[in-house]
């Protein structure tokens, strides 16, 4: 059974075209090939953008697939991956019209399972962090629908790594925090003093809008204003930026920067790794520290 | 240049032999396929276990490099994808003979490199995140070595996937925080009770050992005994386990149920999310939930 739609050309266009034996190709790759079965649901990360950061299942998920509902941060170059014949749509929009309650995607992925289509819910990142992953497959389950859970490279963490910040450096802390920056005026939200009251540094995500007073309740909390901050946008992409920081001047800094969504931001001593790898290496690429012989 | 070594065929004999032309199907599936340089390291990460969450580049490293050194929590699958003639060795061993320390590690791809290899430094998860890549890799450009890192899934986050469980639950937490219970007794350590005082949901890597310890010090910390809470060991493989609990009785759970490392612990309101889903779906397998139509 086919979608009864056809792909957004315009999103697909300059990326690369789908050879058509890569099916096969990948299971020539892997020993076990999940199959997703008509009816079947999975909800896939897609990574936090650079293709290469997919994985295998997350592919094979994208190259079997009737129907792929992805969100608005889901790169061109990944949507090309998908088959031809496929249906690709932006959830959230709907026949140009905008419809982006949660209700409604789980309601299109309820009815499309029914249909028989074989259905990838293709989410930025993981689809368990910060991706509203929960609330649709406890709806897929209410409704009798199998699913499976496809885990993604976070953003969070992929961009650390894209900016060469270690999550985690002996000696210099035990735990990261990862925590959205979206809902920091909200009650029931995030106690951002608390937070820094744990020593332990901190990854925020969707967080320019509001940086200016998160910084403030972080500092409240007893963080020095001079601890090290960085902001990444566009983390692993072409586009990639860094901007290196403390608490105290990130939200300014990022603005005279020009920083634009999506971004993430790190506080805390590990940005320090980045320091010292560029007082090391004067190249450094996107992905690529190259360090001079001495 | 080939490595002066053979691979260790015990580890990987029961797995899936590489097809001869893995590496040009890998290249079809992908428009912009990054090389692996002679005289260039890679630091990689493997995923939770299942080699379906390695990502792309991880793959293509492990079918370019000419030497890779990995750790023990990596699956024998995984390593089977390394390409026929390449070395593959265990980090922290050499000749049977027990070599541990970071520096010798260090040194290893240091040197390995310096003779042309094109080295891939494999580790389990993310290697960012509580892997020690940060030392190597300002090892790695103080030698100057040109490197890159490529992030994977981390077992944290990978295995709540796996275990259904939602790291962010939309009214319900904000933040998830990341830590390792390693060290639990260890000076400089993490501050517990500030941690529970976060009221956000809690990820423990490496827990088993000090669990009674880490639990003792949440609860000072506030959090109360009936805290949902999960142990999730071999995450992502056939050999997964999953054990629902309390903070007050996880650490007596976990031992009746004979949990051995590797397995992460989480705690927080978050874990609800599998009851829920347990209570709709009769049947669950490791990956799939399939639910009965009603």
């Amino acid at each position: 059974m086919k979608a009864h739609c056809t792909r957004p050309t315009t999103a697909v266009a300059s990326a690369t075209p789908m050879q058509p034996d890569s099916l096969q190709a990948l299971a020539a790759l892997r020993g076990h090939f999940p199959q997703l079965a008509p009816g079947e649901v999975w909800l896939v990360g897609a990574g936090p953008g650079d293709p290469g950061l997919l994985t295998l299942d997350a592919l094979s998920g994208l190259l079997q697939a009737d129907l792929v509902v992805h969100d608005a941060l889901v790169d061109a170059r990944i949507l090309a991956l998908v088959r031809e014949g496929a249906c690709v749509q932006l959830a959230g929009k709907r026949g140009g019209k905008p419809s982006s309650t949660q209700a409604d995607i789980s309601a299109r992925l309820v009815q499309s399972a029914r249909r028989g289509l074989r259905v990838v819910r293709l989410k930025g990142g993981d689809p368990f962090v910060f991706g509203r992953g929960g609330e649709e497959i406890l709806t897929l389950a209410a409704a009798g629908i199998p699913f499976r859970v496809i885990p993604g490279v976070t953003a969070g963490l992929g961009g650390l790594a894209a900016a060469c910040i270690p999550a985690t450096v002996r000696g210099v802390n035990q735990a990261i925090i990862l925590a959205t920056g979206h809902a920091a005026d909200e009650a029931g939200g995030i106690d951002w003093p608390a937070v820094a009251r744990t020593r332990q540094p901190l990854v925020l995500y969707m967080a320019l809008r509001n940086l200016d007073s998160i910084v403030g309740a972080l500092r409240r909390g007893g963080l020095p204003p001079d601890t090290p901050a960085a902001v990444i946008a566009s983390a692993t992409l072409e586009t990639q930026q860094v901007v290196v920081s403390t608490l105290e001047k990130v939200a300014s800094d990022a603005r005279d920067a020009r920083i634009t969504a999506p971004a993430i931001v790190v506080i805390g001593d590990i940005v320090r790794t980045r320091q010292e790898l560029l007082a090391i290496c004067p190249r450094v690429s996107r992905k690529d520290f190259e360090c001079a012989e001495s």
